[in-house]
């Protein structure tokens, strides 16, 4: 296993590479949270082109390759948010073979965001690991470079990290981040940038309830890099850490906190019909977090960081119905 | 009655005025709409801080009070986009007396937006008639500056036309703008706008069946100033048009379509569960008209207006429950 370290230069760097290739996503205030000496404002990772954070620590990591790298071309494994990501990230660099493996029941809208942003759809195997496995051995073949998915890597980090640089030129007041937590990338990103920054910052990582690794690796004094998951509509941010947050986190980050699947819900449906943003609900355990526990928050102007807006049309209306 | 003029210069020195104050609002590509060598692209008004493009001609309104006017401060009748875009713009601007007259049934949902803001809510009458008759005498006993909600005034066509600004600037391959027609001060402001920039641009003004009265002006000949309402969800862009409209605006607008009611409600559940974006039903009528008559709107890359983000939850709820 690679050994990495991780700090704030690492994220200065990823700032000024990406800077030309992506906008600063917008920083907008709450209209209904709030009150009682308190600020709320929404980091909106959803206005991104792909929707999703993920881009900047994909486009970060593509931008470090050599001329030679992106001759050969770019593959990752993901039908999901990373999936978009590299797919849009080489389309950004003038990568012309980028492609992306995804399992054969991937759903078709998957598919067709990915090969919207130019890249190219492979379909093996039958579930996740069936892919994975045969995709390795694919790029292997291939020569192409492989971009993981898996992020314990210091520039995808820092790729996520600069959403903190953002958020602190947006409106250097903001005292207090929320930050939802699944591997740890953003969320060690996030906590280190602004720590460097601003350090009386307080940062406040969330977990869903149905798989809360992080919190329980700190309690176990274990990294839990496989977990077990509940029942969830936060598929974002579930599984296993990485080994480079669970090494650094802890000293940045000032609370964790463990959020109820329901009020993730809920906090969706308040998104959508109060706020009119529409956020996963990975996202919106950072709005949930408000609902059930701002005084744990604290902060005085605070940035709840909406990772990203892809959420299935038939779940988003159900949960609209239900709450 | 007055009677104005209005071209292009108007236009240009809102874009001079406003732009310290408003940021560009998105111009984002289409996920789904589009092939067949057309790309559609969304000019999100719902971004606006208000959620409503209306913040550009209240604002560019209120940049020309004179410092007199401003110390005495601003009244309107409106509960709706046209109140908050005024309480808004006071807040940007320092006016420090900023009221806005409701009528007492207006929901507390747009009582507390305009608040929000920062403008005081006066309730009157129990229609919009009705504060409407009591709210202008009581403008001029109090001797504050009316910001008239009605819009046939060329401060504020020109400070909607500014979109057409931005959308030429954001992507200069536009060849044709869709935008929903209500009074006309939206759909006059881009059209003489755009022209102005670039001769050859098509654009296409869309209303709904409900209450097409642009169409039937011109076909009868007549400036319908008052039209009857059927059943909608537009209620943003129902009612009469403006004088200073009817008179500009069929030298501009290349065609003007009708559309159904039930494909502005598709579109809503459309732009939410596809494409993530949460529009009012009145915006909608942009991407119903793309869906029913792509033909007769033509173009290669078309800008779509999407004019506002305040739907009621409940309404956004059951429109996708229904689509």
């Amino acid at each position: 296993m690679k050994q990495y370290t991780f700090g704030f230069d690492e994220v200065k760097r990823a700032h000024e590479r990406i800077g030309q290739y992506l906008k600063y996503t917008p920083l907008e205030p709450s209209f209904y949270l709030g009150g009682n000496g308190r600020n709320y404002f929404f980091k909106l990772e959803s206005f991104q082109p792909v929707k999703s954070f993920k881009v900047r620590g994909a486009l970060n990591k593509m931008l470090t390759l050599t001329e030679e790298e992106k001759q050969r071309g770019v593959c990752t494994i993901s039908s999901g948010n990373h999936g978009s990501s590299v797919s849009y990230a080489a389309s950004l660099l003038g990568i012309e073979r980028a492609e992306v493996i995804v399992p054969e029941t991937a759903p078709k809208s998957k598919v067709e965001r990915i090969e919207y942003f130019g890249g190219s759809v492979l379909q093996m195997g039958d579930n996740y690991d069936e892919a994975h496995a045969q995709g390795m051995k694919y790029i292997e073949e291939s020569g192409l470079v492989y971009i993981d998915a898996y992020y314990d890597d210091p520039k995808i980090y820092g790729g996520q990290g600069t959403i903190a640089i953002e958020i602190l030129e947006q409106n250097p007041d903001i005292d207090a981040i929320v930050v939802p937590v699944g591997g740890g990338g953003l969320s060690t990103g996030i906590a280190v940038a602004a720590k460097a920054v601003k350090p009386q910052i307080r940062i406040v990582g969330v977990q869903t309830e149905a798989c809360p690794a992080m919190i329980k690796s700190y309690e176990d004094g274990v990294c839990y890099e496989e977990y077990p998951i509940g029942d969830t509509i936060c598929d974002a941010v579930v599984g296993g850490i990485g080994a480079l947050s669970y090494a650094i986190l802890k000293d940045y980050c000032d609370d964790l906190i463990e959020i109820r699947e329901e009020s993730a819900a809920r906090a969706v449906s308040f998104m959508a019909k109060q706020e009119k943003y529409i956020v996963e609900p990975s996202s919106a355990l950072t709005v949930a977090a408000v609902m059930d526990h701002a005084e744990r928050i604290g902060g005085t102007n605070i940035a709840l960081v909406l990772s990203g807006g892809n959420i299935d049309g038939d779940l988003l209306t159900e949960l609209m119905v239900r709450y």
